[in-house]
């Protein structure tokens, strides 16, 4: 028997049809001489029905049927009898009237239920991720990842965009992250590293003359797992020549819109919105906003510049800023006000300070310390209206922006306040180039070093690298702007790039500014600069996650439900038992030892 | 100035028109007064004229350009003067009057010219690979194969195929070459494995219900890197559920004909030939024949098997097999029948004799030693006429085949035998399931442990299980065939695949006269066994090597010249330098130590 059909997609053409269908036993009901089986292929279900009186070898093979058998099923299509059709399955007008059937597979006991979506221990899950990924969700997950592919290859292969394949044992990139290595049993001593990125090939691709450059990659970092991260994620990387930061946008965005109209048809307004670092770090106090609702930050230094609270004072004497949030309609007990006050405490705040508008009157620790012109000034800056509850926090620009955007979020994710039926869709761009690292004493690439900075700030590089005094040179450097700009969807970044330098001075200055010798650039990224020497065109790029965009687009929490075979957060894979141990022959040819102590 | 338009697209559309142009100085001539420019950007070639009686700065600019500068150039399409049209250009009936020329970037003077296609080491190739990628060929490979991708997955895409990525950090999977191991931070003195291929993995797919899996994916495995071998290399995979080989032959090559067609414009017959194992081996001695050309092997044996002559007598009497080739037409002089000798004894033969049959006499050093009878029945099987050499070879069946099958490729190569425009594509097929290694006196996989006998022959595998002399177990055992599928393209495997066991009794069974004990298949390939109990479907599949499939398609030697960033033979990339020594600190948080005495 061979099958002719997927059971998902038994319709009206089959009536009175013979097919064969193939899946898994869904569930199996016998009403005594009748068996009902629900099988189930990739594209859906359908209702087989076997009776005793009429099939009586197929009965006898469908008794002893269990859940996630797999069978082979000969059978007519019928309309089901008035009454029993269910009209939430796709083929729930039809079943199909069995009278062969083979049994093709058993399946011993199940450690979870497949046809219901009942929760299960991720460790579980992944060790038997055969049947995880049978739950229909899961399935569901991973089809969408597959179309997902297809919509962006289509898109990027119709702008003229040719994929080419980087290589996987290579050179550590210089993202910033740890590299996983490869010992190399050639070379002795010597390590291969797994990509962090493709970013010096893709780069390498433009000075080859590729103009235009794609691939949808896997990318390694060793990094300590946090809440949602892997050793490996898919990148979808793009590099295009002859073109500045608008092109990279446009097809960006085009790219975005096709995935959001075929996969869940939905029509993204274009352009989509741009809004500056240093909008977004004074408005949302983070670089990543999620804009789908409010609580926006609002700075009363200004209104405060005066004020005799030596809480407040301290910090806006020392360079420091006050910087609030309107609670919109939200009364808060005071037992709320102390766990927000505790949360921010964690969060780095020395404090948090509130007001409430409540019945008319001002309920707050701090009110007696202010003039009344001081909570005027403030309330009305902040729009604060009767019913509202203020919080405001004073600390350094770095520490308020960190600890209220942290509180923003989970005010909003406690007051029910996000509009799940929103994507909110905006670039960050006018990031700075560079930024001073208190902890190493030297400027570190916001993005990376290969980011061009904006022609007109060219000559304050140059000023701060002639400058002697280091805080003249800080505030060179901090004024200037990186050509780079971040996509984020719904308060996460899933996507960053930049035009990149092609002029090797240019970049020489850079690694200049970053305090990288000539020596240590030639070893890092030689081949990068030897390519700028020949004929470098002027290019640009980006990458998206697309773990973290797809896991966004499916509303998923985790990226682990959009990847087939993912890792725990301790790096395991329950599924195979990676990492193991391995032979020593194998380390002795590899030339390392293992150093357990 | 912003590009309008791409060199190479320059046609009759754009008379008249002003243009902007991006690209780098192909090739400039100055004929005093006007400046010739080809410009070339990745889709060709176009000729730039500037005047200076006309345009007195841009000749300026013009006249400082090199080979390779990166410049952008504005001006007007008009039809080249009558006489100085190039046909072999594709653009090569207009030029480009340009007014407008910016110098984008300049180029260092080239290590090798672009130009021209000048042969130049490999090693420089790979150093300056931005350079080398430049040349017409080369980045026509990489056009070349940019389109096979989209090809592929096309033609995979429309039959119900869904792409999911599979883990590169993984264990061992048993493919029988060498890991690349990573060491693992998390998990002191544990390692994961790079895939060699993803099995297993798609296996389990297989399981959890994805009907029809493909990933155009890399696969890694640390082999030592013979003639023609990348340490990284890239596989078309594909696994399919309730099928046989058929199914899998089907799809297989509609996909090699998809991209016969649209790549190279040749329809390719259909079914491809099929011819089994054993019959490749006797007239080829090669489970990988190249039929561009004749030189088939014959079998001799019967004819000899009454012989006196001792050599052959005491090879056939152990065993052995008397086996040549009729050199049709090739009238061979006596030194080049001693290097023949040379070669056949380099390859493990004991010598070789020959016949020759010249002006109707035969020249021979063993005629002597045969009856006329014997030496006209061995004429008469070889079909020798007048002007042929017959060379014959007498050993072990496997030596003789190993001597002669290269015997007759290096015969066909070094007298232009092979037919260049002709394609060869056959599928060999029942193969043996398992051979007896003699080395390690145990069974070994012919494909790997996971491919199925044919249904008639396990009975055989049962009994040989039983058996107590070993050489009733071999004789059994050499007798199991496979359902496994080669693919063979002009005498190379550019695929293979077969039938998988989804029985989990089938698959120990297959794990015991491997000589593998429960733990150890439970250690390396415990996840996939498991997976068999739960519902496992019977499924088949197939992987293509993509980069040798390339290769032969565009007639090149050596698949680093489909790959955009090959290793060298010692897996070396000259480019970036990798693999390189890296910091102790990463070493110690790897909890590794080098061992390099």
């Amino acid at each position: 028997m061979k099958r002719t059909k997927y059971c998902g997609e038994i319709g009206e053409e089959d009536l009175g049809r013979e097919v064969v269908l193939c899946g898994w036993v869904h569930r199996v009901r016998n009403h005594g001489g009748v068996i009902f089986i629900d099988l189930r292929d990739r594209e859906g279900l359908v209702q087989v029905v076997v009776e005793e009186s009429v099939n009586p070898e197929a009965y006898n093979v469908a008794d002893q049927l269990r859940s996630e058998y797999v069978v082979c099923v000969k059978g007519v299509v019928r309309k089901r009898p008035p009454g029993t059709e269910n009209p939430k399955l796709k083929t729930g007008m039809y079943e199909v009237v069995g009278y062969e059937i083979e049994v093709l597979n058993t399946c011993e006991p199940l450690p979870f239920p497949v046809e219901e979506e009942t929760p299960v221990s991720e460790e579980l899950r992944l060790k038997y991720r055969f049947l995880d990924l049978r739950r229909e969700s899961m399935k569901e997950n991973i089809l969408f990842r597959h179309r997902s592919y297809q919509i962006i290859r289509r898109t990027l292969v119709e702008k003229g965009f040719v994929e080419v394949e980087t290589p996987f044992l290579t050179k550590s990139t210089p993202e910033g992250a740890r590299d996983f290595l490869v010992p190399s049993r050639l070379h002795p001593g010597k390590f291969y590293a797994l990509p962090q990125s493709p970013q010096l090939f893709k780069q390498v691709l433009m000075v080859a003359g590729i103009d235009k450059y794609f691939q949808i990659v896997k990318c390694l970092r060793d990094e300590d797992l946090r809440a949602d991260r892997q050793p490996e994620f898919t990148q979808v990387d793009i590099e295009m020549s002859f073109v500045d930061e608008e092109d990279v946008i446009q097809i960006s965005e085009e790219l975005v819109s096709n995935l959001f109209k075929e996969l869940l048809g939905i029509d993204l307004k274009r352009p989509f919105d741009r809004i500056s670092y240093a909008e977004v770090m004074e408005r949302y106090g983070t670089d990543k906003p999620d804009r789908r609702f409010g609580l926006e930050l609002v700075d009363v230094s200004q209104e405060l510049k005066e004020t005799h609270f030596m809480v407040f004072r301290s910090v806006l004497e020392t360079g420091g800023v006050v910087k609030g949030m309107n609670l919109k309609g939200l009364s808060l007990s005071r037992r709320e006000l102390d766990d927000l006050t505790k949360k921010a405490q964690e969060l780095g705040a020395r404090g948090l300070a509130w007001i409430k508008l409540e019945k008319g009157k001002l309920v707050s620790p701090i009110t007696k310390f202010l003039t009344e012109g001081e909570t005027n000034a403030l309330l009305e800056k902040m729009g604060a209206e009767e019913g509202d509850t203020i919080v405001l926090c004073a600390d350094s620009r770095d520490v308020v922006n960190k600890v209220l955007s942290s509180l923003r979020l989970q005010i909003a994710k406690q007051y029910g306040l996000i509009d799940e039926e929103k994507w909110d869709i905006l670039w960050v761009v006018d990031f700075p180039l560079l930024e001073w690292d208190q902890e190493e004493g030297r400027f570190v690439s916001v993005h990376h070093p290969f980011t061009a900075p904006r022609q007109e700030d060219i000559p304050k590089l140059e000023e701060a690298l002639r400058a002697e005094d280091p805080k003249d040179k800080i505030k060179l450097v901090s004024s200037v702007k990186a050509r780079a700009y971040d996509l984020v969807i719904n308060g996460e970044e899933v996507g960053g790039g930049s035009v990149r330098i092609h002029d090797p001075k240019l970049q020489k200055m850079i690694f200049d500014l970053l305090n990288i010798s000539q020596q240590e650039a030639e070893e890092k990224f030689g081949f990068l600069l030897r390519a700028l020497r020949y004929g470098a065109p002027p290019h640009a790029g980006i990458a998206f996650g697309l773990d973290r965009l797809l896991a966004i687009m499916r509303g998923l929490d985790s990226i682990r439900d959009v990847i087939a075979f993912p890792k725990t957060q301790k790096g395991v894979c329950p599924l195979t038992g990676a990492p193991d141990y391995v032979s020593p022959k194998q380390l002795r040819e590899l030339h390392i030892r293992p150093v357990t102590e």
